[in-house]
């Protein structure tokens, strides 16, 4: 790990980073199981869910639209095409309160996102929906704190190379800070980069690593977004 | 309009204008209205469509899985909710369909853009959903010839200015190339810059301008790719 001292460029993942996120999925989830209670138990929705959500990351990539089809795709198979109109307009009613929901910040994010952008270069990196992630950074009030804002399709390591070369950013000057250790985490520090962990109290299932991946990596894991200021002071 | 003598940079537009796309969303369409033939007639149906796609542009923004958000929301509405669980699996096997359709080239590109790129730094910037695009881009073959790719949530003269300034781009150098006038061609000229518009058989309802904000406005108009490379040389 290289010193923090050195560090001049900080980024940060967004989604349950800077803000809520897997909480609204989560809700989502909840209102969904509700919503076809009448039709299996809610063990068997969302396992069937999880499986049509992985099959179809191929053909609708991350975001709230897409999880929607899935939603759709799944009441209509697992009710075997019973589900009404009705309970479908709902699913597509719980798209448009996802996308329109506040934004929540996270504890602490507000003050040290404002603290640490008098001292260091802040940028954004995220994946997800284009249209979506752009409205989350403008509702979140925190836009003006990042000179830039990355969204890209998947976070690996050759995305996060490719984003140090266009902006010419050395990799001991660079950290990542993200609550997701495959994507945010594991790939900053395979390119020699250093990067904070932040978790998240629930983790997206497709985001979980082996913890054996990590064990030749050093970084610092932090129990909130409180204390990174002063980690890079 | 400045001398094309001076242009360094071409930007292009992609759907509709590197490869076909519009005709895919109107073999859908039509698709759609042959499936719901049962319900409501063609021009009914397409109406409501319209209709609906433009409430949910806000929540939804542009592409594919947006669009078929729309669909499904519009058949349960125009069917009073009896459209059945199997036809609306229907549409989402549409969905599926356009996003692994193969990508087809408009007639003269991959020799302008390959002739192009040898005497001219060229970019890519289109408006839509960040998967979809890119899987696209990825898929057309011609990827490496763009040294930029840059995906927008809009085409407005904000968004060309700050590619611009981003990149150092003098706007004397800078040429946009593409189908749309209100997304191509109109913020481009604002901004002094050049553009040449080349336009696609079926034109976007939404896309349509008033020809009187052109008036004031020179630029090049083509019938196709083929001539582009000459009018740069």
């Amino acid at each position: 790990m290289s010193s923090m001292k050195h560090i001049e460029v900080i980024a940060f993942d967004a989604d349950d980073t800077l803000w809520h996120n897997e909480s609204l999925f989560t809700m989502t989830q909840d209102k969904y199981k509700s919503l076809l209670a009448g039709y299996h138990t809610p063990e068997w929705i969302e396992s069937r869910l999880f499986d049509t959500e992985t099959e179809n990351i191929q053909h609708f990539g991350y975001g709230v639209k897409g999880f929607t089809l899935s939603m759709i795709e799944t009441a209509i198979e697992l009710s075997e095409g019973r589900i009404t109109g009705a309970e479908i307009y709902q699913i597509i009613e719980f798209a448009k309160e996802m996308l329109k929901s506040p934004i929540e910040l996270l504890d602490g994010v507000q003050e040290t996102i404002e603290e640490l952008s008098q001292t260091h270069d802040l940028m954004i990196i995220t994946k997800g929906d284009l249209f979506d992630q752009e409205s989350k950074i403008a509702r979140s009030g925190l836009a003006d704190f990042f000179s830039k804002i990355e969204i890209v399709k998947e976070k690996d390591d050759e995305v996060y190379r490719r984003i140090l070369s266009r902006y010419g950013i050395e990799k001991e000057k660079f950290a990542m800070v993200g609550n997701a250790l495959k994507s945010d985490i594991l790939p900053v520090l395979r390119l020699g980069a250093t990067a904070v962990h932040i978790p998240y109290h629930t983790t997206w299932a497709r985001e979980i690593v082996a913890e054996d991946e990590l064990e030749n990596y050093s970084f610092v894991q932090l129990k909130g977004m409180r204390g990174l200021a002063e980690l890079f002071r």
